[in-house]
């Protein structure tokens, strides 16, 4: 493997009818350094339309250009240059997916990429992966191999754990989402509340805690302070208004604890966030919040404004992160979209390399 | 009745043995424009205790005093000078109820100052209520009638009842929870979450938006733009993440809307409150959040931080708001309670009694 510094950081196209084409130009337009070493996974075809677009409506520099690249251990380090990489047959200008429909076409791009960039990420090709937003129904659509993945996330876990040659099962990962105040690790996603509460399991509870902890060790360096978050308004109140904080979650923080892993709660939900929240430059009294069900979670993180939000993939043997927005099928062709979050995406997978790397060295 | 503007404002003293008598010698101290015109109702002995720490720790003003008032239709107007009648026989100064401690004592005094104050509010004789916090079990061993209320909110709602000759349940009353920049009126409070979801029903909802809009429209002025959070995570999705936003919430926004009401929804519960959110003197794009449970409705109300939070409750023919914190016994008697909340709650139960005067002249 080459030295971590020189590794590239791939960025994955997402559905090209959407505005994924569109954010990845704005971030190498707006931010040349942070952008220095990415590498775009998709179609060079889908990647000149929405320079075109750009260029014409003069919101990015002339001399911006796409430059093809074979072998993403040979990037060109010239400026205004982004890198792209094609997977699959190349795609012609003239049959490109419409900006704003759902295409078999597009979903199957979106996929591949992924696959692509993860195989690369798993061979040590290249330091992480930054995905733009796919399309759900477009991955379906896509057919074999994609159409078994809901997304992102079992799209990763499904090549991780081959790559491992360990079952799926074993490949255990959970959502993290950050800002630049307050990071929540979700015990269960895009469920039903109803479901969400038969989530809230011993052992669902101490493998989201382990992910935490080891992902999180990882990226800061030390072990993380783990706040755990109440199902039950007051955490339950000793058990008047829920008895799951007494049966399942302070079982869970006591195995956890005996692990060697620094976990509190079950803290009151309404303020846990609160009491993490780092602000003024001021660390919060814990690193991360492990919350109970999607919207407890995530409530916090986008109050402050969803373009600050960055989505994090925990307990994968690499690192990703994705803006926290979706393929704005609305926005696209348009030329309006915010590159904010996937511009935070790239900051945050950056730092969260670089301190792998620290570490492993 | 007088003039609008000449009826007091009644600050009900709270629990003796936290912090609620701390924080309103701390209010009259720091905001004298404010407090002007506001009697606290409670206990002669608890408040001149309070005001001994405080001067020895000189933390308030040597001329600050407490002065016995007969009567709410007669308040001094003198600076410095904090109004106090007195409710039940007075304590004496040797047997005051220990600070940090439950106590039957203090639990009656807490009870008997919100009865007194709330029939004084609806015989048209004190403007508004704003009430210091009260504990719990301390109510319980006060004995009857007050061991029969939970909390302030069942013991206004049984006084407002038996005032307008009806039974409880035909004065159903919601709680809202009010910062500088959000409301949120909450479905269910003090039940567990899966109680909570089982409270999501047509009937509950609908009354939730009827009695919003109610309070809201003599609040503001005008019909208040309604947002309604869904249950489940995106809103269900279309039914896939759960099926109560199709069965329950869009009949009850249908009904609400054929009556008058506006409100939009059922929308996504990670995003609406931030949508909802006024900032930099901006308003947000709706005026209230009516939310489906506890934890959802306040989370976002309390990550900017609890001491900015005001409790409102809506439904009763009365005004009536409360900080956003309990008695906080293990503060009480050390002079370091911090009154903000108090006073926002002030600020807040004048401006809704100026409008719906205004709007009522």
């Amino acid at each position: 493997m080459n030295a971590p510094t020189s590794l590239p950081l791939a960025i994955t196209v997402g559905d090209a009818a959407g505005i994924g084409p569109e954010i990845i130009l704005k971030a190498f337009h707006q931010q040349a350094e942070l952008t220095q070493g990415c590498v775009v996974v998709g179609d060079v075809a889908v990647m000149q339309r929405a320079l075109s677009l750009l260029q014409h409506q003069q919101q990015v520099s002339p001399a911006l250009h796409i430059q093809p690249v074979p072998d993403v251990q040979q990037l060109p380090s010239a400026p205004h240059c982004v890198p792209v990489l094609q997977v699959g047959p190349a795609l012609h200008a003239d049959g490109l997916p419409a900006w704003g429909r759902v295409s078999a076409q597009a979903g199957w791009l979106a996929g591949e990429s992924v696959r692509w960039a993860a195989l690369a990420a798993l061979r040590g090709e290249v330091a992480a992966l930054v995905t733009a937003p796919l399309h759900k129904e477009a991955l379906a659509a896509a057919g074999a191999p994609f159409n078994q993945f809901p997304g992102h996330t079992e799209l990763l876990q499904f090549y991780a754990a081959a790559h491992a040659g360990v079952p799926v099962a074993d490949m255990p990962v959970r959502m993290m989402l950050a800002n630049a105040e307050l990071r929540t690790v979700l015990v269960s996603i895009h469920v039903s509340l109803r479901q969400a509460i038969e989530a809230v399991t011993f052992d669902n509870v101490l493998q989201t805690l382990r992910i935490t902890h080891h992902a999180e060790s990882a990226a800061l360096g030390r072990p993380p302070r783990i706040a755990l978050a109440g199902l039950n308004p007051h955490a339950g109140e000793g058990g008047l208004m829920g008895r799951e904080e007494i049966e399942v979650l302070l079982p869970a923080i006591a195995q956890a604890r005996a692990e060697g892993i620094q976990v509190s709660g079950p803290f009151a939900p309404d303020t846990v966030f609160m009491r993490a929240r780092a602000r003024q430059g001021q660390t919060g009294e814990y690193d991360v919040v492990v919350a109970m069900y999607h919207d407890q979670g995530l409530i916090p993180v986008k109050y402050l404004g969803l373009e600050q939000g960055v989505n994090i993939t925990l307990g994968l043997p690499l690192v990703r992160t994705s803006p926290d927005h979706g393929t704005a099928f609305d926005l696209a062709g348009t030329g309006r979209a915010d590159p904010t979050s996937l511009l935070q995406a790239l900051r945050v997978a950056h730092q969260r390399v670089a301190t792998v790397h620290v570490k492993g060295a």
